[in-house]
């Protein structure tokens, strides 16, 4: 994460001012207001604004007149009820806004969840930095055999030397002829091309940066998503950055997130049947189970979760 | 407005609460924070909780690191430039948080704006108060006799009274009933229809409450529709009343708004073709000009405010 | 379901029509295309438009050039992987049109679902029918003892025949009432009041009727929650008239529709370690379960459908 | 526009159906369906699916029982008032779907139009064509030197040369060291880097695909944005190719269109102000105007669309 001087001053004069409110307000949250979180090699998220806390979701459900908060026992208890019978729209009542430094094929993951506002640093108008993204060895992995969309091993050695040099020279090369095709050197016998074609250019592991805000019900929802072991690895490190930011925020909420979501599962109706076999005491197979063998293996992965998930 | 001793006593311990915040925060919108504004004859409309400032659509534009404000002259030029070119997205980055009680006819309006959050008061859990709203004097129109969906000119003497009388006694024997159904009374021999059948006796015109939150662009484009006079009398005077907590909240993008929307008038292309020929010294007639009847009356009250809309 | 002479014809016209198309079409929906299927004692629901089919689905998921069916056993199949894992933009590429008449309280539950397209009959413009909706005895339940929402037993004898009295007259004085507010029967000594207002005398059990379209994905959030036992009955009528067009419409999504969502039960992290617990063989009891009550309750209705829910 | 022969035998298959349908069928637009309208150097855009047509957005105002159409005068008519008083919710009525190759700066623009279902051709799947957008040397433009997001006059030359043959090598150069490290040649001692992490190695200027499917409404405020002359050409000139389709499948829609939306034209209060004074034989200049500089030459280039926008 590299801030200019210039950049950290602004952070740091933003955190020095206090102004009384009338609002609800999160100290644990306040406390890391506007701080960069480094994500990835050049990227970071950061929280610059929100609005409402675990008593605004309470509030809600309510209507109430006042605060919502009574007893801590009693939110905790309608929060965790909202969160297991989706009652959505309460979580709806709070907002958050982040700062976002991401690889550009990161951003176009991320940017399919409509329901959020964004402002992008626009490449129309302004000229991108020299930054990109290049994988840690510890993440560079090869195309998973089993699974289209996923990664496999790691790859070691010679080929994964060659990868990290590749992905470093293509993705400067293209800053380089990007920079200078803007004409940023200067030179007056050339008009510069303009900053909206330039821009073409540049790599899908350049940085870019935006304004992300979103409701705390879309926020789950994206974490839901993103920070589970199915995502790409790079967007999930985003993620879990921003549950960190969650368990400020909303510790109520978070607590009832982690029980009825990330930590759940859901059962199709064909392994409903064949848990309430089991339940029965019948010693069930898969190929007698109703379920493919894909479905038995996660099935399995969620009853057993230290075991290998092939075995029945 | 009725508000219980309960509920004004819940207001007024919000309203005495002060938090230190690092977040933006707009000392005139927090002086009015909570405070219901009487709408209606037994409704209201307050604020009860905010995100960001005109600051923070700047800082949306530029994505930067710190507060946006740099001069506050700056700061409006570039907000009138986003509000005359459509640049929309900025103004999502402010959030409002209202809440309003309003006649169910109303809110079946209101809720057709899909872009907001909304927890409404449950009468499946909960029992609606015994209120109506019944129309002022001078608001009890008669229908348009020119346009379908519009008001006419007032209902005068006899009908007036009797319009009054009806729509206050249907009210409430609907609602006497309604508890009579629902066994307010505790009559033992009676087991009390579920609430959630019981409310379909109500009248359209019963009070329902809600907590509706937007953002500032989507709230700009509700008020554009509703404080416009041809929204209905009704839920233009909710729209007015939160007009007023947009100018304590977002001054500069309330007079970009005011400049460029509500004061702003859209012409046709064959409007525009008219108006060229006038400005070419033409005197251009309805018959000749290209526009309906009602389009050219449309566009005269346009160009002449104060005269006669079916003038030439 | 009361249709006029003219209704009847304009359908039976509508459905008379045929024309050539390189859409893709179903001829199952096609065949109950325009005829309404009637719900609650005056309303309806019916198809009158569609986009795509099961092979649209798998097409999305592939982005070809072509159309998507290969073999219906694999569509089957990638349907059932994208339900599955929620890969939810494919199923947002089919959609529907349905008209429906329903009771107004109805429609303020339905209309909570934003995500789709929405044209209600303008009772600014229009004047709405004389038809209330009045529960069938079968239906008429009392207030839960247990459920703060629900419904408990049925009304029975002088209290459920005073219920259904009670209910019919009101509608009808309210309905009487705002026929004569507006000078239905033209008496020139009056003007007759804005249609916009007299509407407020009416009831919520008052039929209104829309135009609702939306795509696949929110039809089927839309059924998994309305056509859930805990939805509201008169909803939930509508719901299960629209899943047999679903069966028509799409049959594979349908299947996988009930696999993974109807008949699929979410445990929660602690459910899932007492089922893990119970798997070993142990013999695990609610107090020592981790589990509330409730919860411990509504588990054990999962694993034994047939069982009283407050056997452990 | 490259397609392989399997592709254009996929789409005279698709074209060479047909199907008896009941629904609202446009010919024009069934001519044209399926077929590819070639887009920027290897682009397209086709129709590959719609629902409804212009009877539909009559239809839907009217919630009515048969077919919208009586007469097409009176459609037309209807059309127009709705367009003009932004009455939205019939164009949403209907729906089209569109089959896009595009360079992938233009989908990160696109993408910004939430209101929209997209399933886009996934580099975690599947490989990337080697197919890059070079612009024709017309379009080849330098930074305008007014306007910081846009373009100025032509690039010519040694410059011109030598961007297009950067362009070109560096997008060439990217593809084939991405289609290396996927091991795309089968080298037995290396593993291949996985699709999801190779893909970041592209340049911007890479084709990708999506289908996208869209309301009418939204299309409209698409094109009405990106079908500007402010909009950057690339994407304009798919907004272009899908004007075309608009008006084959709408032509009444079309028309209103383009007399309310992109020939018209929005003059600020200031505006109406100076217009108002003009109207009355006054010679307004700019300095006595209250506007600033850029919006008087805004105001005079619709008055005056021939003249020079910096006159008078």
């Amino acid at each position: 994460m590299n801030l200019t001087d210039a950049q950290r001053a602004e952070i740091a004069e933003a955190r020095a001012a206090s102004f009384p409110t009338r609002r609800a307000s999160v100290p644990a949250l306040e406390a890391i207001l506007f701080e960069p979180v480094a994500v990835l090699d050049h990227g970071f998220v950061r929280v610059i604004d929100y609005m409402g806390d675990d008593a605004a979701v309470v509030q809600a459900a309510r209507v109430s007149y006042g605060r919502g908060t009574r007893r801590v026992s009693e939110d905790a208890g309608l929060i965790r009820y909202l969160m297991r019978h989706r009652h959505t729209t309460p979580f709806e009542m709070c907002e958050i806004k982040y700062h976002v430094k991401l690889p550009i094929f990161v951003a176009r993951q991320w940017i399919r969840h409509r329901t959020a506002n964004v402002n992008e640093y626009s490449a129309r108008y302004s000229i991108l930095d020299r930054e990109f993204y290049i994988p840690a060895p510890g993440h560079l992995a090869a195309q998973s055999e089993t699974n289209r969309q996923g990664r496999g091993e790691l790859l070691e050695g010679n080929e994964a030397a060659e990868v990290l040099a590749v992905l470093a020279r293509d993705a400067a090369q293209c800053h380089d002829d990007y920079a200078a095709m803007l004409n940023e050197s200067g030179d007056p016998s050339r008009r510069g091309l303009a900053r909206e074609l330039a821009r073409m250019n540049l790599t899908l592991n350049t940085y870019t940066q935006w304004y992300w805000k979103t409701d705390l019900h879309n926020l789950l929802h994206f974490l839901s998503l993103r920070a589970d072991p199915h995502a790409q690895y790079e967007i999930r490190a985003y993620a879990e950055a921003m549950l960190t930011s969650l368990e400020a925020w909303v510790p109520l909420t978070a607590a009832a997130f982690r029980e009825y979501r990330l930590g759940a599962a859901t059962f199709s109706a064909s392994m409903l049947a064949v848990l309430r076999r089991m339940l029965a005491g019948e010693a069930v197979m898969q190929p007698e189970s109703g379920l493919s063998k894909r479905e038995w293996g996660e099935m399995m992965a969620v009853l057993n979760p230290a075991s290998d998930e092939s075995a029945p």
